[in-house]
């Protein structure tokens, strides 16, 4: 299996406190919103991301990726780096399959302790009792980083 | 005509300075990139980014997103606030139909204008020579905003 991750491309994805994920709605159309994310070890690695409760988080809204994602895995992430010295911008587009993965389903524990470990916020919310996107990820291209 | 912007989420998605497109590639997939953008005056605004050249650019890369809107002008946008502090989380999604303008086309100039007052960067760069993309908004939504 090809790693599609080099090493600094993967430091870069996994230091940034958020990104942005694509689902694809019933239309046919992109669906966007900022994700908190946790990259999970493995070869390749997984993008974990938890279906949470934040404050004010509006329940149908938040339920739209899941739709999306039980009717076409595919998506689509990008991570970046903005700065107003422009030769510093950069950004990761990643593709892969993401999955719906209950609480007591293989891969759940694991993300769910490493989005905790990424973000404190997380360890005083209930998420153990949500479900993760898991994201197997097939191809990475990255601008700027070098 | 309605307007899809109230006040304060037109003020909130002005005010960035970044924002992350999608557009729909070929195979349906969404096509995730950042952009620099302006918001047009008008009834109702319209968001303006330019094709350009920054630093490092590739080429290749850079027309996907052209392409793709000349088979499937449908896009979608995703401005956000992120924070540690999680009650000040918030985004607004906005959804349009895209266009390509060349130079010397209705509308060309007037973005080029106002992308160079809101990004000093552009008044050094050839930007009027280079297409840019107007996006007629169709949908606005937010979360986190109020």
């Amino acid at each position: 299996m090809i790693h599609p991750f080099d090493t600094s491309t993967l430091a870069f994805v996994a230091g940034m406190r958020v990104a942005r994920l694509a689902t694809i709605d019933a239309d046919g159309m992109p669906s966007l919103v900022p994700i908190c994310f946790a990259v999970l070890d493995g070869e390749p690695p997984v993008i974990a991301s938890v279906v949470d409760e934040k404050p004010k988080r509006v329940a149908d809204r938040e339920l739209a990726r899941v739709r999306n994602i039980r009717r076409d895995s595919r998506v689509s992430i990008v991570v970046d780096r903005y700065d107003e010295e422009w030769s510093r911008l950069a950004w990761v587009q990643i593709r892969g399959r993401a999955r719906i993965v209950e609480p007591g389903v293989d891969g759940h524990a694991d993300a769910i302790e490493t989005l905790r470990e990424k973000y404190p916020q997380y360890r005083a919310m209930a998420i153990e009792r949500r479900p993760v996107i898991l994201i197997d990820v097939s191809r990475v291209r990255s601008w700027g980083l070098a």
